[in-house]
């Protein structure tokens, strides 16, 4: 296999750091009062405004970064994925999670065959289930109607769907079509889990989806185990029927999910082009969404990260917002040393966004290697986390503040989902939510010097502590409210944000082998666990500390 | 003022960087190997195991450790903690959460005066008051029993709380107290939140508790008027009946929480050696508790937070457990350049574990200056994130393994809060959890070479992508049980942790100037809101950027 050469080996890279070191030395104060500058840092797309006046860049940044982006093949990378070329080349996959929002007259080959019918026939199969369930044509075995939805699944199949399902949560059109319904997830493997999702819920009203691509997920498996044991306890059915009614598939392996007790006609596909953390547009997010909230607002949802979709293809990279918001990561992290960044929605509906794209991004950028298997001389991933505002300031923004420096991305709505104005105050609640989201990016940016603290008369003894050094960046995307159309688009923004920097930083941001250690080595404790417990073996073949821990914990009586 | 010398510019400081370049080239899966430091690198109390065999360290690390702390004066730091002086400097307060859980008859002298009986009068007041809710003796204004609670506070005065609660939710004493009860709650300005706070609750049903030291806090005073709206739109009686026996407060601001319409025996008092991010312990955490789960939950939980106290203030460094934490802390940020950590509970029930220490370490050590004000030359406080394993396992982790080093701390449990075992089954569920509890800490430190996949006849092409380099740091904590008294061990754990940090880094820990300035600026910017809503006044005094988001923000043909 021929190597590329590392993109940290281009002339490219190499200035982009010699530029850093002389980016480092303005401050975001002094940036921000050229006009020009501010009208260049700024993009819109379809509602959507994007300003990154306040990262640590000049117009210089832009051009240099862009020249990185096309060192990198960016434009041919981002073409190849959408065309279903084999990008995911350790695993010898496509990479077509666009796929699953195209148009339904669109056509894209993969393997000499058009994806694109495959992905409408099974959102009409998701129409159709769906309906019935929430038609109360589909019944239990009871002969109740089915209105809690338990959807099983880990990692890929739990936090992008959480995400989009707790957004449309308060949106007052998702609340009249989610009238009477309920939705939870169970991911975790600990029992505990399993109580938590399962409270108040009674199993004759209770459909049940497992969701794991190979039927194999450890977890979900057990978890589903574990609920269906729950149904036929509490159910008073024969087995075989209240699995085939209360339990659904959304998988590959029909033959697993079947021998389960599952319909066939029950299981719902999807394709190993479709990596578990982009798996949201597919059925794994789509059923339990349409489940809850029905197609229209599936059918919306999927317009939204469409559009972004189109906009990612086709627009040039200044205009470009998931290729800006990438290209700006790059710089922060490779450039400048921000190893962390911070998501912080304005609106308490995203509080699950920064755990989806921690996995999004976290997942699929932190590697060590090249796509062609050469050692990164550079470190390739960031951390990601977040809360939402103002729930943030009232924690870690100290830190953002006068502590380490974190690039933030702002995310705030023109309208909220739910409006309230109290008699008396001088604005609304969400004016009052919104005049955060303005006001915090300048705070970063400006800081407050020992001067303006003078002029406040501010003690000598508190002014160092009352000092603000500013010059710390941030984004703001504002957007016009958030509906499952803004709640698509969202999502697929912050997808193509990762790939855009794994395209550059030349990794494959679509495989995961850092998983798989130590699930093996789980396998080898599992095996200690039983044979101590059912046959008083003692711990060999792991390390003193292992082995200390392992004793204390097998000791029968501490049980 | 006299100004100490900075930590940096000790002897100790210089010595432990020069080790950390030795320490650098040393592999965990050797240093594994010396069943010497193993079982040096361990510590037990009070059935907490308390694993540090895997930080990248020596016995010399160790030594050196200690010295630093004590060229930083910990002990008599902690020791001026616990006897009331006034170590917030710049508040000019002592810092004194831990006589909120001292025994009854100690004595702690504050300002000449002992503070326990007053925390001992709070808390009859909080037993007498929760039972007389629990009991029905306490009815709503139309006479119905007050079975919902929800509780409005941010920052400090919510997440604290939460994760207590959420932590004792699935224990089945627990489940058994809070039979018929919910707690939920509010924190974010954002009007959404207070569409999910009272989502299915009845007003007739439901107290609200107003937690704001100052009664001044902007989200909790307007999510207070908003849910007071709520029960007075939707209550017959007369307002002022409604907000009487329907509003209580955790405050010390006695003259705004009676005109707010609050009784005033209603009114729960703490003091100002308890600061926000501290008050678990004080009415703040405690009233919620008892009234969702009785007073005795309380007690216990208390005890645990003591028995770690206790610990703190006395242990000898090699067995204390928060001293060790938090050394290992200042090695692995100030010494081997890892800005994040990640707390990796075993359990669903600690998922607001995480979100409670990033606030109590970030705002805690997310400082710029040292106590007297002088300018670190190093970068104090960490990035705090995490979520439960194995969620976990299934998002960033794969980061963790193959991209950056970021030290974990590992919390497991010997025994479920809720057991299960699924006939056919090799181990019960919690084992499957714990299985991946105990595999994961040696996954990272020893890694797998490429020797490993040779053998394994993993294809050359791959071998790249499946190498771990290994050598990645963790702490295990192995406890008994999740329960009151263990949780109230955690909470302490964590402060203190936090407390030998800030205390070796010699900064303030327990002030928090860095959250003022967005908070000032949100003021001007929502009476630029105000003014433009109401008068259409233009936008002025704000830069170019912020004038162009606010211009769409309030752009009338966008409501």
């Amino acid at each position: 296999m021929k190597k590329n050469a590392l993109i940290s080996e281009t002339f490219q890279w190499k200035d982009l750091h010699n530029h850093a070191k002389d980016v480092k030395k303005l401050h975001l104060k002094n940036l921000l009062q050229d006009p020009e500058r501010t009208d260049a840092f700024f993009a819109e797309h379809s509602g959507i405004f994007f300003d990154y006046a306040r990262q640590n860049a000049t117009k210089e940044t832009l051009k240099k970064l862009f020249a990185l982006a096309d060192a990198a093949n960016l434009t041919q990378k981002i073409q190849a994925m959408f065309a279903g070329e084999v990008i995911n080349t350790t695993e010898k996959r496509a990479v077509l999670h666009t796929a699953l929002r195209a148009n339904s007259d669109a056509v894209i080959h993969y393997n000499g065959q058009n994806v694109v019918p495959d992905v409408q026939k099974v959102l009409t199969q998701i129409a159709s289930f769906s309906e019935k369930i929430r038609n109360e044509k589909h019944l239990g075995a009871t002969g109740l109607p089915l209105t809690n939805v338990v959807a099983i699944g880990i990692g890929g199949s739990y936090l992008g769907p959480e995400f989009v399902a707790e957004a449309l949560r308060t949106a007052p059109k998702q609340i009249k079509n989610a009238s009477g319904r309920r939705l939870r997830f169970l991911a975790n493997i600990d029992p505990v889990d399993v109580t938590r999702a399962l409270d108040e819920l009674d199993p004759e009203n209770t459909l049940v989806i497992i969701i794991s691509k190979t039927f194999s997920t450890a977890e979900t498996i057990l978890n589903a185990k574990t609920v269906r044991a729950w149904l036929c306890d509490n159910i008073k059915a024969p087995n075989d029927e209240i699995v085939r009614t209360h339990m659904i598939a959304i998988s590959t392996n029909i033959k697993a999910a079947t021998s389960f007790g599952i319909h066939s006609k029950n299981i719902f596909g999807f394709w190993d082009w479709v990596g578990g953390r982009y798996s949201v547009s597919s059925a794994v997010g789509m059923l339990p969404i349409a489940l809850q909230y029905g197609m229209k607002t599936v059918h919306d949802f999927l317009a939204g990260a469409r559009d972004i979709d189109t906009h990612f293809k086709t627009a040039v990279f200044s205009e470009n917002l998931p290729v800006l918001m990438g290209l700006f990561g790059i710089w922060n992290s490779s450039f400048l040393d921000r190893p962390a960044r911070a998501i912080l929605p304005y609106t308490q509906a995203l509080h699950k966004l920064s755990p989806h794209v921690q996995q999004v991004d976290m997942e699929s950028n932190g590697k060590r290697v090249s796509s062609e298997g050469q050692l990164l001389d550079f470190q390739a991933g960031e951390i990601n986390f977040g809360e939402p505002g103002t729930n943030g300031q009232h924690s870690f923004y100290q830190l953002i503040h006068q502590g380490r420096v974190i690039p933030c991305d702002f995310i705030g709505f023109i309208k909220s989902q739910q409006e309230r104005k109290i008699e008396g105050e001088l604005v609304s609640n969400h004016d009052e939510l919104m005049a955060n989201f303005f006001a915090q990016p300048d705070a970063l940016a400006y800081g407050k010097d020992e001067a303006t603290l003078r002029k406040e008369a501010v003690s000598e003894e508190l002014i160092p502590h009352k000092v603000f050094e500013g010059n710390r960046p941030s984004s703001s995307l504002l957007l016009s409210e958030l509906n499952a159309f803004t709640i698509g688009q969202l999502l697929a923004l912050y997808e193509h944000r990762t790939a855009v920097q794994g395209f550059i930083w030349g990794l494959n941001s679509f495989d995961q082998w850092g998983v798989e250690l130590g699930k093996n080595l789980a396998k080898k404790v599992r095996s200690q666990i039983h044979k101590t417990r059912t046959k008083q073996a003692s711990i060999v073949d792991f390390n003193k500390s292992t082995t200390r821990l392992l004793q204390r914990y097998l000791d029968p009586s501490d049980r």
